[in-house]
């Protein structure tokens, strides 16, 4: 499994941001900063990877995952991520919500395993 | 915030499993199982909202809500969604990651509240 969409993580548990997001119309900079926090977050010591789609309504989901919170701590108050957050409350996002969550369980298919239970 | 497309969850905790995914090309009846799915696990007891999306290039991410782990495997022996996972890994999905997660904690914004630390 080599699509580059999907996040390569460890086995659980660790840690998952779940960041659903409602656009504002226009870009006013996000594209921009949005690249640039990918390559922010990728300096976080204890990041593991993301996985992000949007749709043509400009809603979308975001996950980043995170081998602890010190990792999730670290990123939140990360100079830069501040002020896109800022920025990103005052003109990006019409609506948002951030869920922390622990991952307990993780399983892939059909290409990653194919024995897992349910796979019929 | 009346934005159909975020899920109302209540406080924490409960579960969110996460499920992202690439779609194989062509429909295949993939959209009404979509359907039907949406249907049938808003009946399940303990099920508190999903968010989804899907990108043109056919990844999607789709994160279900649920009060407890009883719901969760509720769902996933649901008749027809064994039936819908099974299909899945044969003819939907050319890869798909789930993980399941425990919420601990969340917040939204800009609308929902607009004091919270990071805010500015």
């Amino acid at each position: 499994m080599t699509d580059p969409r999907f996040a390569v993580t460890p086995e659980p548990p660790y840690y998952a941001v779940i960041f659903s997001s409602r656009r504002t119309p226009g870009d006013h900079g996000y594209a921009d900063m949005a690249e640039d926090m990918e390559r922010r977050v990728a300096r976080v010591a204890g990041f593991l990877g993301m996985e992000s789609v949007r749709d043509a309504e400009g809603f979308g989901i975001t996950v980043g995952y995170f081998a602890n919170e010190a990792a999730i701590a670290e990123w939140k108050g990360e100079p830069e991520h501040r002020i896109a957050q800022n920025e990103g409350r005052r003109r990006w996002y019409e609506h948002f919500e951030v869920r922390v969550t622990k991952v307990e369980r993780a399983y892939g298919g059909p290409a990653k395993r194919t024995g897992e239970p349910g796979a019929g």
